[in-house]
C-alpha cells in the first residue's frame, strides 16, 4: 500500500451503473520521509476518510476485495486511516498532532 | 483511477474476436493540478465519453469487471465521465464550465 | 492498452511447457504523439502482426483472457492491429499510408 | 519480488474490518547493487520481519495468496526474510554480517 | 514479458511455507537495444536458468500460472531461456554466441 493524503473529491453522475453510491476521493501520494510526491490516485473510500487525513491506498485487484466493492471496476481503494507512521528513530506522522 | 482527457480514437479491424464492437478511445492522463501528463492509455469505453471530456480510467483487471467487458483482453476502461474535481480550497475542473 | 510498433522476434526453445507454440514479438512502445518511447514489451501475438505494424498491447491478466492463452504465464499480448489513430484535429497513424 | 529493508511501522485503528490483526511495515526498496531506492511500500508481514532486516516483497494479487491474507485488500506482502544476496562475483548482503 | 539477464541468487530460510523449494534468482532488466537497465526483479525460476543467461520474465499474476507455482505469493517468474532476439535488421542476442 502507499501512504497518501486526502485532497478533495471527484464527482460523476454518468458512470458505470455498479459505481452508484461510490464516493471518489482524490489523494496525493506521500513518500517514506513524509513529503508529497507528484503522483495521485482517485480512490473509492470504505473507511470514511476526510480531507487532509493520511490514509493507506491499495491498488489493483486489492481494491475489489471488500464485499461492497466486488465487481465494481475499481483499481484503487482507501483501506485505512493512518494513526501513526514511525521509523526506528523518528515519527513521521501522528494523526493526533496533525489535527491539533 | 486516473483522471484523463479524451483525445481521439483508435480503430482496428484485425483484432481478437472478443473485441468486436469495442470502441477504443485515446485518453491523455491529467495530474492532480489539472495539467496534462506525458502519459496516455487506449481504453475501452462503457459510458459514451466524447472528445475533450474528462473521464476516470481504471486499469488492470478492473477494466473487465462490467459484464459486457468480461473475458475481453482489456487492461483499461473509461468508467465515468467527470462532472467536477474539487480540492479543499479550489475547483480544478467543472464539466459545465469546460463545455461553455 | 498501449500503442506499440513490432520490431522483431524473441525465440526460445527451453520454456514453460504451456508456452509451446507461442510466438513472442518484441514491440516498442509509441507515445500519444506517435513518437517512439524508450520502453518495450515481449508480447505473445494472437492476431498475426508483422514487423513495422502498429498494434495494441494489453498487459497484466488481460493477456490471458483469450481462450488459447489461458493458464499460460503471459503478461503481455498483442490484441489488435491498428488501422488508424485519430485525434480531434490530426491523424497520427494510418496503416494504409504507412505500408505504401 | 523486490528487495527491501524494514524501516518502521504504520498503525491504523480505523480500517477495513478484514485488516484487523494485520501488521503494516514500512519498507524501503533496495536496488540490485544494494543501494536504497527512492521508493517504498507499506506491506503486510507474514514472516515476522524486524527493523533493518532485508526482506522480499511481493506486490499485486500475490500479496493475497497465503490463506491468512485472502480477501484482505492488500497489494503488498513481505514473503521472506533474506539470508544472502549473491551475484556471480560478489556478495551484496549477508544477514549474519549485517546483524553483527 | 521483459528480457533480463541472470545475475545471481537470493537465499531465504524464513519465508512463507508455500515458498519452500522455490529458487529465487536476481535478474537485471535489459532494454530493446540489448543494454542493461537500472531495474531488476527477484524471480522464481521454472526453467533452470543459469548465471549470465538471458531470460524472459513474466510479472504479476502471470507468475502463478504454472501448476507448481499456484497459490505461492509470487509476482515474478522466469518463463523461458532466450535463444535469440532478432530485429528486422539486426541480431541483438544469440545464446550460442554469448556462451562461446
Amino acid at each position: 500500500m502507499k501512504i497518501a493524503k486526502v485532497l478533495g473529491t471527484v464527482v460523476s453522475t454518468q458512470k458505470d451503473p455498479s459505481l452508484q453510491g461510490s464516493k471518489f476521493l482524490l489523494v496525493q501520494m506521500i513518500d517514506e520521509t513524509g513529503q508529497v510526491l507528484p503522483d495521485y490516485e482517485v480512490a473509492a473510500d470504505c473507511v470514511g476518510a476526510g480531507v487532509d487525513e493520511w490514509v493507506l491506498v491499495s491498488r489493483g485487484s486489492a481494491a475489489r476485495q471488500p464485499l461492497a466493492q466486488q465487481q465494481r471496476p475499481l483499481d484503487a481503494l482507501i483501506v485505512a486511516i493512518i494513526d501513526t507512521v514511525s521509523l526506528s528513530n523518528a515519527s513521521i506522522y501522528s494523526k493526533r498532532e496533525a489535527s491539533r
